[in-house]
């Protein structure tokens, strides 16, 4: 099957990732589980629960067993969960003799979560270190296009001149955001999940925090506080960080697809998408999925903050609602972040298209420059007013600002100077720097 | 691939539905586009725009071939539409003389969104008669139980009696609503996209409109006012009802586990659901899923609306949205409309446990009978208070509320009759009535 | 206090609307509870519930009575709402004759749920002109513009030639469905809630269905089949249809913005938006307005549908969650209205910057159109690849397409009636004409 | 005007909170934008920028000038945006001395972000403090049940026995960690925003860096990497922690409701909630308010990440959505804080009505722990099937489950210590232990 563009083999290098869809399917799943089940099994021998022998020989069949998913699903359809039924498999391979010692005091969510949990480290050590190579390409763009100099846009308008340099710089210090909060994230949710029927870890006797210790141990994650069978706050805190991943992509994909318009065209970034019926066109297409994969992520995060009020000691429903949507949330962003990466280090550049749009205006981008040097022989305000009637009227005649605003005001201003883009960026040269220091450079 | 447990088999019977499914993976979306293309060469031979002979062998062709999805991925990932690769593959298979009359003025949106109102009524018939059979099953338990009476609980305390059989009726109510509106959003919904490469059909000089009829006959469907584009209002009605209708079943779910639980007792629906430790456990996981689906649908539905405002002529980004929500919410929607009807066709209700627990307040749950039955004789406020009194004396001592009354006011009410919750029933009757007779009962 | 900008008086103008507001504000709501109240009297009296004399007066003093929000609050704070206090507030009002007889029989949500509705209806009827006045600012615009020739973009790039009136058309269409749906939710929306403590109108004895069909008729309000404390959908379908209205002005909205680019220029919208630093600037801040308010409705929809699962007779959960969105998303919707009105009828169109914009490309948006007139004289996959050599030619040569195509190919086309954009617009005016008619133009 | 339950008088005590609120009202966001006005002149006479008198004299005006909200309404609709009617107003008050030096190289988007981030701070103040006193709570709430035994429940069945002090610590321990996280997100939150017409800071020529230094240590604000006009991922982290806490007492609330249903009645938590027609009832509306507030924010968490892709260099569409959500989030939040504390302080625990109900089920609950005592003897899965055959019978025929294990098998097991729930508790108390030490007891 194949019901959403996530999944089947139609969309799968546009809006997909194989790799991390991977780390999510029904294969995934079974194996994540087995590998739960061995652990537990060798941490209990550990920990004096079951015979060592018992132990081993689970550990070691858990870890071959191959389950067919598809066998598994009329369990699970009627328990809820596919535990019991995968259970049920594991002591049929591991024979009689080991068979009782199978998932020992553990119930069926230690062993989703912990899964769920070993396959989003999984996932997140692809994401990071993605997200580490758009970081350099970003920092390489913007290191080669200090002296690109164009247009910013403010509410869709001309505003001032910029550099390409420092919008990239922009596109890029959220992304080192990210990565630092990814780093806090990580101790909160790659922590075991271990109670036992409701929390208390009866089933073991006076042995529960110890098996949960060694069971931590074993799988090298953290052990918590309590189990968080109905606290699902880490879920909730990583889904916050999938989608601000794919958001801050999503603006720079949004970015790319305006600087590619037709009346634009400063940038052409992965634009190979063709049309069926007109030759012309190379749609953004690149651009395009960044966006629409940060609104559904989106929108996904809040059914996943949705399902954090669980109630009392386990909860069918806010569970359930976690596997519908925060899987596709991480395949998302894994997708964002490979689509992030080509776009960046293929971007096609008209550095004279950008100039030419900057030019293109008579001179009004320059409107605050020219309003600054005036304000060195008149009052500010006055000033402003000056240029702004001088604005009206360069947009009325087709004039250049400068020569409007020389020919009203006898202010010596070197209005020559002022027709220079370049000459009025500012600090952008300052804060690139800043930005790339952070992102590691130098 | 089985990345949500909408696909793959882990899930399949629990959160997914295979007959809804197949309205929608790759396959079903490769057929719906040659569909469309087939129907096309027909009326643009219709039209005279085509010659007839290349028509025929073109919808012959077109409905008979099958395309491997995977074929088709390389063409998606850089078109961003499987449209080019598609008639590419097409234009193969009808042989040179055919191919130029493929996909004539046509636009790769008019075909991606025509094939997916194709599928969609497809998956709005199936789904409007699961809502027939729930409709039908939800009017025969109403009707069975019109006599079972019960405690009414508003903000979770119980409120006064009423009968499981007014509860049915509440819950079939909003239901014969949805197909009213379903009925409403059909002819909005099934509705032909054509209008070639930005929606002036100019690719097919002056027969454009007559092929847009001629298509739309052809197809069965709706000729629109002009090309929907960009304008998405029809898509985002239909996730609207698929949410509403989802929403419904997820109330009715979530009473049902409130019945359900330990402490209440009165309903087990479809309680197979059994842990993987706790023995005596009978967990109410589908009427969970009923709640959990109800809350991805409201999720998604954001997202579909995000969708909407779709920029100038066509928007890549708003378009992918869809793509990766609707039809989620289509499987969604239509499985919690079957696990619905399993339920509430296989409920097991004890109607002592229900009696039992309407009386285990001390006649707490008759205290409105009881300030009414005094309003007869002395002004309601002064009868509110003494009962308000008696209630909290009734708690404190354990005494039954009419014991209490009864000892502190000598009006003449009939006492021994106001013990009777059946007595207190008001229009319960009447009022399931009405809902049958809507529901089509008489 | 004025914590969102649609409170207060800060952005009352340019994110809010007075004249909704003050259908949703405190007041208001009093207002519209003793309405209810009032009518409550009066229909029991007319079924013989209580004397005739006391309902006349209770209504006359329910109708005047003014009653300070804040004199509610703790009492709001203590039950969760403030029907209690408010009618602690009307029975002192009425004097000790009366006093029992007011509230007869009802439960606060038959009080609170019928006064929104009848403030719904308000709402209703101000949102209904609304869109008739910018469906005809529409209809009036598309046929204005019905000859302006301009660029069509698809995915953000320069696709065919459309006009101006077709692009308006299409904002028109969705507008004038939205009416259609909005006279198909009235009836099910604007209907009485009456149903007693839980819904079985018990209090009334045999009376409840007369005095339900007697407080509909008195409020003018349609009778529901059963009351529906827990049935929500009608204010889903409702939230549904306001965020459907503003996603479809988001459309215009953000339409208006692209084409308002300073790159692009061919519409000026309300555009007084001034810059604090920048004198040149005039930004289009009413048409982002209504992307604002799309997106921000979209996010509360989803919380309305998350409202909807209420548990059994009564839920403050999911009540509470509507009151926090429902009149919100009613506020944004009508100052949507309100802005789109006024950029529609102000809008200034620069037809020679549209022709400009459609010549800059050297005919690369005539693509399509030499391919199908190519498609004469050769097979349609040949003419196609032709153009697409000459387009790659034409935009590296910066030469007229048409200018390469002659130059590449002898087929007997008029290449230079093929550079007339004007020549290619197909059904352009049908369509529009067809839209107009459904606007109820001619 | 009082559109919102956050805003008005109605609500105020039960879902708004006037102390946030205070922060966030239209006065609070002027007297905010004028106290960064003030810091920014004082910071460019330190830069050099402007005189210092002009400086100090602009600074003292800024501190004490009131302005009425509605006198800057008229220039908000037009600018969309209050900076550039604030800025005239503050000009006039300082005189035409000192009129040119105000907002000298600012943006009206350095003013809002800044003031926004001062009044963040202050919120988070009151937050963080309210958290503390929440977790103090639960802490002493948690030591003080943890002999309380009651029932666990899974998927709403009965499971295994715990202790009201083990869930009670499970509430408590993601509220550590939000205090953690929230301690990691204020250095990435409180940060200025200072960047001129697009980010460059050119008016400032080469003292942009140092201005932006000397203003950032003004406001005691981090200076960030480079202006974040259009980077919001510190605003969605933001609220995502806002919804984060609110889902975790929403977590708490849907826990009190169910523990205080009339058929469970085991809690008591503010339940003052009267009726207008049933005397009886006591309803749960703070813990209700606890789980709508939850989902409210939920729902905004979205349209705040959906603002996240805010296009080029300043987005009106983007940074309006962020206005009409993030206030409303924060309130909600520090409501729901404020009323979880109310909530835990005065919870009335029924200790005899958890024995009774943990009792009522025949030692099912006890069948996990009658499995592991009878695995001691045979292997467990036939325990498991043993014990499962009796929890039938046991259901069936009202005996205890002990009493039906002890005549089916002579499992040398001490059956009569077994019926004991409080010696089937596992490690409740050491993972109580747990969370109390996180929590700062020792």
């Amino acid at each position: 099957m194949s019901l959403s563009p996530l999944d089947g083999a139609l969309y799968a290098d546009l809006l997909s990732d194989a790799e991390l869809v991977a780390r999510f399917d029904d294969a995934a799943q079974i194996r994540a589980m087995l590998e739960v089940e061995a652990a537990l099994a060798l941490a209990e021998a550990k920990a004096g629960v079951i015979p060592d022998a018992a132990a081993k020989h689970i550990a070691k069949v858990a870890r071959k067993l191959e389950i067919d998913p598809a066998a598994l699903a009329a369990g699970t359809a009627k328990d809820g969960i596919p535990v019991p039924a995968l259970v049920e498999e594991l002591r049929r391979a591991v024979g009689e003799d080991s068979a009782p010692y199978v998932h020992w005091g553990a119930t069926s969510q230690d062993i989703i979560d912990t899964g769920l949990v070993l396959r989003l480290r999984a996932a997140l050590d692809i994401q990071a270190s993605r997200l580490d190579a758009l970081i350099a390409a970003l920092a390489d763009q913007a290191e080669a296009h200090r002296g690109t100099v164009m247009a910013a846009r403010t509410r869709a308008q001309q505003a001032t001149p910029t550099t390409f340099g420092l919008k990239i710089a922009a596109w890029l210090a959220p992304l080192i955001r990210h990565r630092e909060r990814l780093a806090e994230i990580r101790p909160r949710l790659l922590v075991l999940q271990f109670g036992g029927a409701s929390g208390t870890l009866a089933a073991l006797g006076d042995k529960g925090v110890r098996v949960m210790e060694a069971l931590a141990a074993e799988l090298d994650l953290a052990v918590p506080p309590l189990p968080w069978h109905t606290q699902r706050d880490g879920l909730a805190e990583l889904a916050g960080w999938l989608s601000m991943v794919s958001a801050s992509l999503g603006k720079i994909g949004g970015d790319l697809v305006l600087l590619a318009q037709s009346e634009v065209g400063e940038v052409r970034a992965g634009q190979a998408g063709g049309s069926s019926t007109m030759p012309q066109k190379a749609n953004p297409v690149g651009a395009e999925t960044l966006v629409a994969l940060a609104r559904f992520n989106a929108g996904l995060l809040a059914a996943v903050h949705q399902a954090v009020p669980q109630a009392q000691e386990r909860d069918g429903v806010g569970w359930t609602l976690e596997w519908l949507t925060l899987p596709q949330m991480a395949v998302a962003t894994g997708a964002a972040l490979r689509n992030a990466r080509t776009l960046i280090e293929s971007l096609e550049v008209d550095a004279a298209r950008m100039r030419g749009n900057l030019e293109a205006g008579n001179g009004l981008i320059l409107a605050e420059a020219a309003s600054f040097a005036l304000a060195a022989h008149m009052p500010r305000p006055e000033a402003q007013a000056l240029v702004k009637a001088a604005c009206a009227e360069a947009a009325a005649s087709g004039r250049h600002l400068m020569d409007v605003l020389e020919a009203r005001t006898d202010a010596p201003v070197d209005w020559q100077a002022l027709r220079d883009p370049a000459a009025y960026l500012g600090d952008a040269d300052a804060l690139i720097d800043r930005v790339l220091k952070r992102a590691g450079r130098n």
